[in-house]
This record gives structure tokens, sequence and C-alpha cells, in this order.
């Protein structure tokens, strides 16, 4: 069975166009070699009911897995944590263990700076409380533990939006839960690019590779225009043996390589200039 | 009242980590210049049933708008119009005025290039092929036609999702839209940039700056790490006046700066490097 996986930005940065919203695809590439498939990615706001309800939405669909970035800081602004909670209606307290991982943070801080007093504020109390139930995960390069939440169905991950943070979290608890329910299932893909075919053109020809070839789906990127067209066609397939995967994924542009130079195309491997 | 909008981006690339959304930006960053307030943005695959879901969930929300991007091609793939007549439930037609620009495209093309035939096959009338009652809208550098639908509390409008034509069409359809709508919303922003004090130290300021300054958000995004901290300090208002936002955005930077002085901060208006 496949993973199935969404993605809960949260950041009213990404709603205002400010930040690229680069986390959500480093998630979705790395998620995606691991074999999981990304179903869904939402953005919203650093709004508790917002959250909830792309929280509460996202579990309806019931995927394996879902992983929010964002919103784990000191500041009145980080409500993820407040927003899950409201989802699943259970109560926000102060995490035991999260709370000792957030003041040995600190004392670090003190021990390494010297000015700073390692006194546990409101703010920094904050980064500790968690959803009632919560499993706090280390936070290696930042101060705000991320959290991990075992429903029924889903596991919940709320991640920082630091990348540096979320990236390195990503890596040491994620994707070795990931890599655990994906098992073999593996994700190639290949493109190659032709020029000289519009893409109106094409369609008929990737109908018939897809038919010929299950299991292996090819999308068309057109990179110049329907009158002067480059295109590039990817080629992918998600299935449990790489070895196979890729013989698959081989024939297949073998064939619509073949059928784009009898229609006059000019296929190649490489990018076109 | 506030022009709220949602985008939908359609597309198993971005998905699957391979394409970066810049398009959410981009639009994200004009719709707000514009005085509009993005609440969310969703990204789904090239699905019929995932388009039609993010739709019609998107619509139980009643924004002023919903822009989805992508899906609009000639090939099997682009069901972006499918899915939104599904969400409907209205029938997919073949629409005159659409037909008449796909057809101007391609005898364009042909005298241009000689070699193709405008011939309408059955991958080209696809591009014109429209829920029941959209209004096509021309695509002054793609073929595809993109679609509007005017619906009780919602404009929905389906653009492209090849950059270079969603931005042209954006700013030839949408943006008039969006100003109308959006009457004298404006939004202004500015960023000012803190070392040396901690992200957790703070958080109390930034509360009484939000206090004492009505409308204006203050969002903090650490950029070193927490004991090494560097923060830019992101100030916004959305507002009806222009001239009375900058001065209130001016004074809650000023009352911040000050505050941060007094607790050792170095205050910056250029980022820090």
């Amino acid at each position: 069975m496949v993973t199935e996986l969404e993605i809960i930005c949260v950041g009213n940065e990404l709603l205002i166009g400010k930040t690229l919203n680069t986390n959500a695809q480093w998630m979705a590439k790395q998620a995606t070699a691991l074999g999981a498939a990304v179903k869904r990615i939402t953005v919203v706001a650093d709004d508790v009911n917002e959250i909830a309800s792309a929280v509460r939405e996202a579990l309806k669909r019931k995927p394996r897995f879902i992983i929010t970035t964002g919103g784990l800081g000191p500041t009145f602004d980080d409500k993820t944590l407040e927003g899950i909670a409201k989802a699943l209606r259970r109560k926000l307290e102060v995490n035991q263990e999260a709370l000792r991982m957030v003041r040995e943070k600190y004392e670090a801080y003190v021990r390494e700076q010297g000015a700073e007093k390692a006194e546990l504020t409101p703010p920094r109390i904050k980064m500790a409380t968690l959803p009632r139930k919560a499993k706090p995960i280390p936070n290696p390069v930042g101060t705000a533990p991320a959290a991990l939440i075992s429903l029924k169905e889903t596991t919940l991950l709320a991640l920082p939006g630091v990348p540096s943070e979320m990236e390195v979290i990503f890596r040491q608890t994620v994707e070795p839960l990931l890599k655990q329910s994906a098992g073999k299932s593996v994700f190639c893909e290949r493109s190659i690019y032709v020029e000289g075919v519009m893409e109106s053109n094409l369609a008929p020809l990737i109908d018939k590779v897809m038919r010929d070839n299950a299991g292996v789906y090819v999308k068309s990127h057109p990179k110049g225009r329907e009158s002067m067209p480059r295109i590039e066609l990817h080629f992918s397939i998600a299935a449990d043996e790489a070895e196979k995967s890729n013989e698959k994924l081989q024939r297949a542009i073998s064939q619509l390589s073949s059928d784009l130079a009898k229609i006059g195309g000019k296929v190649s491997v490489d990018e076109l200039s």
C-alpha cells in the first residue's frame, strides 16, 4: 500500500509572497525519493483556526503522515501546536521532557555566551507546551523541540519552519519513519527533451506510450512556446522494485523517442538551451 | 471588507518536489500588494477528484476569488477544467469563443512556421473545452485560453501553469478584478534587523508593540541561531489608507527599535551579513 503524506506549511510570510516555499519542495522531494506519495501541500496563516481546520481536513483524508512546518517558536504568532491541539480536541500542557530539552538549550547558551540568563521565561516555556500525549523530538540546531503525535491512522509530525532545523529533524526522525512505512517502494524518474514538436501533437504519442507501459507516467513540461516548442518529457514510476522500474522507464523512453523522431522531433537527454 | 483569495496549484511536479512553487509566491505577492488577502494556498495532483475536492473545499470557505494555476494544456494530464466542472457539477462543452482563440493561434503558427497544419485535432479542441458558462480569457503568450467562472460569492479564475503565460494573464485580467474589489485597501510592509537579542527575549517586546500599535503585525524571522541571534523583524499593516498606514508602521518600528536598543540589541534597517 502506498504511504500517503500531506504537508501543511504554516506562515503568513508564505501567504503574502514574502517567502518562497522551499521547505515544501525540499520535503516533497525527500519523501518522494523515500517511496512515499505526497498527496497535498497546504499553506495557511499563523492563525489557530486556520491551522486547526487544515489539520482536521487533512486527517479526514487519512494519510499515513501529516507533516507541518513552522510556528513552533517562542513568539505570539507561533501557533501550530495550539492549532493542532484544537484540531484534536486535546489540551495543551507543559511537557516535562520538552521542558528539559529547552532548559538544556538555554543552559548551553549561557555557557557559550556568558551574558544571558537561562531562566525559563513564559516564551521559553511556550516552546515546551505541547498537545497532550505528544512526544517531543530533539532539535539539534535550534531551540524549539519538534513534536510527534500518533493517531489511529495517521502520524502527525510538527517540524520547525527554519530550513536548517526542519531539514535535520526530517533526516533524523521523519526519514526512518517514512522508510519503514514505504518499505521497498521506490520512485524512479528521468527526463528527455524534445524540440520541433508542438505539445498538442505530442499528446496522442504520450497517451500511447502510457497505455503500452503500464505504471509509467509521462508528463510534458513546455519550456518554449507552442509555435517554437521545446518540451521536457518527465518519465516517472512509483513501484516496488528499483531495477524493474528502471527497465520499464527505459522502455517507455525508447518508444517515445523513436515515435518523436518519426514526426521530426529532435530528442535529447540533456536540457536544451 | 477584505478581499479574500485562495490559490490552488495543480501539478504532480509540485508534489514530487521537481518544481519549486514560484507561481504561488508570485501571485501571493501581487495579490497582497493589490490589497487582497491570500487565505490559503493548496497544491494538488493532476487528478480530477483531487482538483474537484480542493475547489469544492475552497468554495465552502467563500473567498471572493479562487485562482487555479496549471492543467489547461492539450495533454491527458491537463485536468483542471474537468476538475472544476466536477466540483461545480457543470458539463464540459466546447466553448465557441475559446475554440476561435485556439484556432487563431494555430493559424498564426502555420503562417509563422509554414510546415504545421492548423487542423483542430482533439488535443487542441480539448483546450477550448470549458465548464458550462465559463468565459474564456485570451492567452497572449501561450495557446490554452484561461477561464473565468462567476459564482454567487466567488469568482473562479483558471490560469495556465507556465509562468510567463500565468503572469501576463494575471496582469491583464486578474489584477483589474482584484483592484476593483480591494478598493482603497493597501498592504504596507517594512523590515528591520536585530543582532544580539534572543527570539525568546524579543517575544514580550513584540507583544507590547502590537498592543500599542493597533493594526500593525510584527513577525520575527530568525536568521541565525537562538544563541547567536540575527533576527528579521517584519512589520506589516493591511488598511485603507496608505499614508496613515505608513505612519503607523513607522511609529511601531521606532518603538521596537528603541526597546531593543535598551536590552542591548543592535538594530539595522539593512539585512545583516
